[in-house]
């Protein structure tokens, strides 16, 4: 049986019981055996991450960057066993996907969230001279991470963006590994127990558990010892999870599900429909349709340029090779949800079949409606099929659209596309007036599952997409804030504030609202 | 019966009964009738908010700053005659309270948020010219906002802290009036409504209701149609809000309740015992006590000083004037509270008993328990006793002051008073250390019951004081950004970007984060 990481140790989980990965590519179980822990696995965890906290408060930025600098750069020493068993528990190709792809985006992560921790200015420092009242934003206490089974590294729950965001904003990480792979999730959190010891964190710094009881996963991420909770995976298990966590008062950020609505106009299909065919599949199969912001509904208006559309992509659809699936649970519930959404009335396209019996995957697969069978049952009809799959909606007129768009529930992102000729123009003014506060994210031109790690990023909207509009899970410096306490000062003799408060900037590069106007100058 | 404001129109209510508020000096019921909507009022209003919030998206913040600053204005006009209003049904003194201190508060507030609104930097707009991606916080949707009971003016439903951020950050408000002062919230919501009228803002941009059931209340706050909802008031109404918004996925700010610790350490009773006695008794005992910020637990070490102290405090609370509490309902929740305490083991040193029955008040009151006391049953020793009264807690050392320090729930505030010799140096530094993750805001030599309206206040901290630890509910921009939604924009055309995030700066002041730069410059 594998250990867990509690207290600074690998040692022997108090299990209930224990479970296998399995190899995507042949259905068949992976050799290690992982513990699914039980509470005083949990309870041990807490008290060492509470612990971490305190020990953390008199830890510098600069320290924490050491921290994740020197992660960083222990994942690419042991990169090569990383993406060996990432492969062997999700199947991605090696070359393009993980090494070549969320490998330089997981340590560029983490060396970004380093910068953060070491500049400071994440933490939005305010200083009002006048009053003598000075605000930063510090840290929460201990993170639960929940990561996902879809990004094994960049989402990792010990090396992802959640982990990256909560450490940098100066708190201890426990990690529950993804059941898709606790492997490579081990793999990582032993970089990140020797990275930890090397630059002399607080034992508690990163924990790892791999597995627990849903009642157990609902009263951690409600215990008083926790600061707060990042969750990305289904959403059924988040919504649990929120409602425990948001009964004790606790924040949890979730990124729960979306189907990432595409509008493509007239004028787009006319100018460059062949193009947007070809780049609507790339995005959708890429990864065998496995991202969070997948094109799973497509939205256009009956046309002769929509007919064409419709059979170009269903053509590639058809040729394009199935992709294999990370687990039993992601094809089983693609294949049922594809069959709520037919059962509600699409019409079948191309796939809905079970494909390769040798490996998890189901046929490419594209539905279709018309946008009154959609606003005859919008919740049904945004039924999210994680995978290789996409809906398409024809509607009879711009406003028809309009009306489909106003009845989404909230989406990470949302596209339209145009012509540069200016036909589309009015309808896009219409659409994306609906469309712009439905989704945190919205597109011209452009497929959704690009995830740009931007400062500018929102990688976040309205619920059910995530649990808070106001937050991003991508990108930093943003991605920080979810992890941070408002922490104000006023009257504390000046020696006794905070470096970043104080009246001479720590390092010079730190912005600092002071007085109303930002700066990276000391004060006087 | 009096008319609610709905969809710009003063009308009959949809009541299922009615209610009256009281006069606090007389306990006789004042004489209008203000209607309890039934669901039909609240529906109306919502359907009314939402259409505001589609018009308010072609609504600048140039324009919304002229609503709020119209306004202020407008309840300048009108000033007599709300003072008059909300002392009859609060009992506050004209001159000193209402007149002097909370109008000019209130119409201060207002026109920081229109400034705000015209300025943008609330939004914190973020570009990243790399990627063509930037971002910018948008209008949420309509808010829905109960007022408390403790400040008509400044924290009213239709005229406070948290409408001002709602409207400033381009929502439409739907207010709930406090049951304490109806009337004073209708002269406020006919003052709003006479200005939105004069500056063109959309219809149903500010709304009236005076009362619901509390099944239409949680109805409200969790409906499809509502963006966020902020809260004001106990802690029991206020859970009951937030478990319903939070089922919906819909944001909920909420002060709940705070007990607001004040640790006086022995070098600065030494010091200056007398003049904290004054501070303390000052700030515990002005307008009765009914502050979210009042003092409501002392924390000493065991010494002749602060046998002194409590002496000292004692003789004012029995010497002092008994205030004038709010409600039957105020008068009766602090005798409850006040008994949970005593049946806990508090010794009584003055109060705890009826005062002038003809009106409502209750004796200033101060009680005193142990620290091995407070850390046997750390949950009921915070019992929050809202009113003219505070429970002293008296310490063996420093170490058993932290413990009791780290027990603490979320407060809004916390205060250490320190000598200037620096003998007390090494206890602040431990106190401090527990007390700043409880807290808010941490103050130094100062009692809490002052909240500047400051761009560093934070008036918020870890639940139950709040509902989230990240937002602050005085302080603009701060307060603004609780009722923005992210947004952002991928790719999207320069022309379609809104003002704010094109290269060219919209007005010059607004600052905007650049590449990892903030500056007030246009692009280019």
């Amino acid at each position: 049986m594998e250990k867990v990481l509690i207290a600074g140790q690998w040692r022997d989980a108090n299990a209930s019981s224990s479970f296998q990965a399995a190899n995507p590519s042949t259905r068949e179980l992976l050799e290690a055996q992982y513990p699914v822990s039980t509470w005083q696995d949990c309870d041990e965890a807490l008290t060492a991450a509470a612990a971490a906290a305190v020990a953390l408060r008199n830890v510098s930025g600069v320290q924490i960057a050491e921290f994740l600098e020197a992660y960083a750069a222990e994942i690419e020493v042991n990169a090569e066993a990383i993406v060996e068993m990432a492969h062997a528990e999700t199947a991605y190709p090696k070359e393009t996907r993980l090494a070549g792809g969320e490998m330089p985006r997981t340590t560029n992560q983490l060396r970004q969230a380093a910068a953060a921790a070491k500049d400071g200015s994440w933490a939005l420092p305010t200083i009002d001279t006048a009053t003598g009242i000075r605000s930063v934003y510090g840290a929460i206490g201990p993170v639960c991470v929940f990561g996902p089974n879809n990004f094994p590294l960049a989402f990792g729950s010990a090396s992802g963006g959640d982990f990256a965001a909560a450490i940098a904003a100066g708190n201890p990480v426990i990690a529950k590994a993804n059941s898709s792979h606790p492997g490579t999730t081990k793999l990582f959190a032993e970089c990140a127990q020797r990275a930890a010891e090397a630059t002399g964190m607080p034992t508690g710094m990163v924990q790892l558990i791999y597995r627990t009881s849903h009642e157990d996963g609902e009263r951690l991420v409600s215990d008083d010892r926790i600061g707060a909770t990042g969750y990305t995976g289904s959403r059924h298990a988040g919504l649990k999870l929120k409602q425990a966590a948001d009964l004790a008062g606790k924040p949890i950020y979730l990124e729960l599900s979306s189907v990432n609505p595409v509008a493509i106009l007239p004028g787009a299909l006319a100018e460059r429909g062949a193009e947007i065919a070809e780049e609507f599949s790339g995005s959708c199969l890429m990864g065998t349709g496995q991202f969070c912001t997948n094109p799973g509904l497509v939205l256009l208006l009956a046309g002769e340029a929509t007919n064409q559309f419709i059979e170009a992509i269903t053509a590639k659809f058809t040729e394009a090779p199935v992709g294999t699936l990370l687990s039993a649970g992601v094809e089983k519930s693609l294949a049922s949800n594809l069959q709520v959404l037919v059962d509600a009335g699409a019409e079948l396209l191309v796939g809905n079949s079970a494909a390769d019996q040798g490996r998890f995957c189901y046929a490419n697969t594209l539905l279709q409606i018309t946008a009154s069978q959609f606003l005859a049952d919008p919740i049904t009809m945004q039924t999210e099929a994680f995978g290789n799959s996409s809906l398409i909606c024809v509607a009879d007129s711009v406003d028809q659209l309009a009306q489909v768009v106003s009845t989404l529930e909230g989406n990470l992102t949302g596209c339209i596309y145009s012509d540069t000729a200016g036909s589309d123009d009015q309808a896009y003014d219409q659409i994306a007036s609906e469309m712009r506060v439905k989704v945190g994210r919205l597109l011209n031109d452009k497929m959704p599952t690009g995830v740009a790690v931007s400062a500018a990023m929102n990688h976040g909207g309205p619920f059910p997409a995530t649990g808070h509009p106001a937050f991003t899970a991508v990108g930093i410096p943003g991605a920080l804030l979810r992890f941070g306490m408002l922490q104000c000062y006023d009257n504390v003799r000046p020696h006794r504030l905070p470096c970043i408060l104080k009246d001479e900037s720590p390092n010079g590069t730190v912005w600092r609202s002071v007085d109303g106007a930002w700066t990276q100058a000391s004060i006087g």
